[in-house]
């Protein structure tokens, strides 16, 4: 294994911040940002390509431009790829993945609706919160951190709830590590009126995602998960169900800013402003899909596999367990508990200070005792993997 | 006057999009997306200035690194100095100005409540729409596009509703170049329960702006305008009083992913999770910021009325007429009309073909008759003035 680097320091040390002067105008004092260097190997953001950081600084042009807005008709199509789907309604939220979960979740549920979520992670609490927002009746189905849930117990769900507009499920739980298979419960209302929605923000482009073989509605995603891309853009797409859940709506759309047929406008053939686009965001996307997309979708999620699997077998020689169900693990996030006599804070930030590798800690009733290990995206190599366990057993003998 | 510059062509250029192939994988043949070199004068994005794209590509961390937290604090205190205002609650959204908007109205009113809205533009119909999607009962004031109110019409506006919750008013209206004064209207309502809340998109950076001094409470910007960062962020501001109303709120907020008490944990001593922070555009923005303050916030706001007054005389030199009202006209943004035998979309199309100069048509009443030119942050320079006004006359002897 190669030895573990040292973090490297910013180059110049940023100025602490200094206080409003009385005239309101002094300089400020604050000197450039300049990043240490990070191995990111948390729950995301995920490393970035140079190549996809250098398409955010290539220069500004207008969101209307006739060249930018190829440039969204190459986004849209390189989505579909990557999302397995012929959706037209397929684009990038001008938001974190959270707002995906928003756009989603807004856009085909109106007050008084019956809306199912399952909850085994933070991820699922998180719909079911934003589904009441938007006026929805949600009946919480419970499932236990870091197992997924069976297609009878959904269907089971629907017996009880014929009425329901919509199921939601979390694909990939970045808080528990647990991959839901979605095949089956897709194929479960494929012939009726209820969507199912999925948070695939940790998924796409890391495990095998169908939107259309599977039957899923709207799926929305991160780019700073798997798909290697700075964080503040989520991938979505609709199918023409949805679409007509959403054309039938008999209320406006609660939000503004995330309303889908509003925003089709612009994406779509009719090119009319909505909100400015995020041009370097966007830029940083399409050069982050081009790579995605050369390397090839099925190769990804194998190589997310095969390294991920790996850290997974190397990391319980070193006494830690892992908390996801062995039946449905993901390999790009590994959730894992240390021994109780170690402080998982403390090695956390080591981690961190002594050799400037990321992880994330535990959320929700993994917090305090978790960590969270994402191999994701430009992160998935063995080279990765000996990095850090190389980083981890120096921690486990000092 | 300097000769027009050609617009420089891609270096290479873009692949057309290919269809989705049937296994959805194959290499999608989009080649990388390498942007025109524009000059930007419409109404956003304004140019951006070469360390600032940079800044967003210098490298990736995670938005709980504790390096990276700092800079968040940073941000918000040079966002406290570009707003002048002493406001703990001062951040950036994650999404556009749009975004911002949106924030600011469904955090402060709940389902019922009086929202007296002053539209003399399509911004100010936009802050209504929103409030009606929040639950609000809307007052409308009308004025006519590219007139301002008068601190009378909203004096009387109050008395006749004392219920309100809010009076809403556009500082710099994009649509229409009209400046909206606010000091008079802020002394209205500052020993009231009434919040004053105000969109300066494009106010922020390009003319007086004295959120503290004027008494404004909520007050939402974007940072691709005079503050010639790429869109992407909405800074914000929420004085103690509308911080007040806020906490006392009854209702949840519609909006999960815009809830200011959510994202303040992060933003503030809690530094909790909510979403993950869009790394890369705050980067740009906290060098933009920098610009901004080390130019000096006066001086900025005097290159901003000295260009943009320079052009404004000089543009009706050649017959074009200007929209808003002579008495409050913004400098960074102009709208012009042309007379009935020039076609405008032609003009403009023929500008950005053949000069690189990107210019915006009219919206709403001002479609297919008026153009808007920005003059805002690193276009507001003589030079630019130059370039335009020589590609104008070349148009219009063609």
């Amino acid at each position: 294994m190669t030895e573990p680097t040292a973090p490297t320091a910013p180059t110049e040390p940023t100025a602490p911040s200094q206080l409003l002067s009385p005239s309101g105008t002094a300089a400020s004092g604050i000197g450039p940002a300049l990043p240490p260097e990070r191995l990111l190997l948390g729950p995301g953001p995920s490393p970035v390509h140079a190549d996809v950081l250098a398409a955010q600084a290539r220069g500004m042009v207008g969101h209307l431009d006739p060249w930018f807005l190829e440039v969204t008709d190459q986004i849209a199509d390189q989505l579909r790829q990557v999302f397995r789907t012929g959706n037209r309604l397929t684009y990038a939220v001008s938001g974190t993945g959270s707002a995906g979960m928003e756009t989603a979740v807004v856009n085909t549920v109106e007050p008084g609706d019956t809306v199912i979520v399952g909850v085994n992670g933070v991820f699922g609490g998180r719909i079911a919160d934003t589904a009441r927002r938007a006026g929805a009746e949600v009946v919480v189905l419970e499932e236990a951190w870091g197992r997924t849930f069976a297609p009878e117990r959904i269907a089971e769900a629907l017996a009880d709830h014929p009425e329901a507009r919509m199921v939601a499920l979390v694909h990939a739980e970045t808080s528990t590590g647990a991959n839901q298979p979605l095949a089956d419960i897709g194929a479960l209302g494929a012939d009726t009126d209820t969507l199912l929605l999925v948070d695939s923000v940790t998924g796409l482009a890391g495990v095998p995602l169908e939107v259309d073989e599977w039957h899923l509605d709207v799926v929305y995603s991160g780019t700073q998960k798997c798909l290697s891309v700075p964080p503040g853009l989520a991938p979505i797409t609709f199918s023409p169900k949805a679409e007509a859940v959403i054309s039938a709506r008999e209320t406006p759309v609660r939000s503004w800013y995330l309303d889908v047929a509003a925003i089709q406008r612009y994406w779509g053939a009719e090119r009319a402003y909505h909100h400015t686009a995020p041009i370097s965001a966007l830029l940083g996307l399409h050069e982050g899909l081009r790579r995605g997309l050369a390397e090839g979708l099925e190769a990804r999620w194998a190589r997310h596999a095969e390294v991920g699997g790996l850290f997974q077998e190397h990391i319980q020689d070193r006494d830690a367990e892992l908390l996801a169900d062995a039946r449905a693990r993901l390999p790009q996030l590994t959730t894992l508990a240390w021994p109780d006599h170690l402080d998982e804070a403390q090695l956390r930030r080591r981690l961190l200070d002594e050799h400037g590798i990321e992880v994330g800690g535990g959320i929700g009733p993994f917090a305090g005792r978790a960590w969270r290990v994402g191999l994701m995206g430009e992160a998935a190599t063995h080279a990765t993997v000996d990095r850090l366990l190389d980083a981890i057993d120096e921690l486990l003998e000092g």
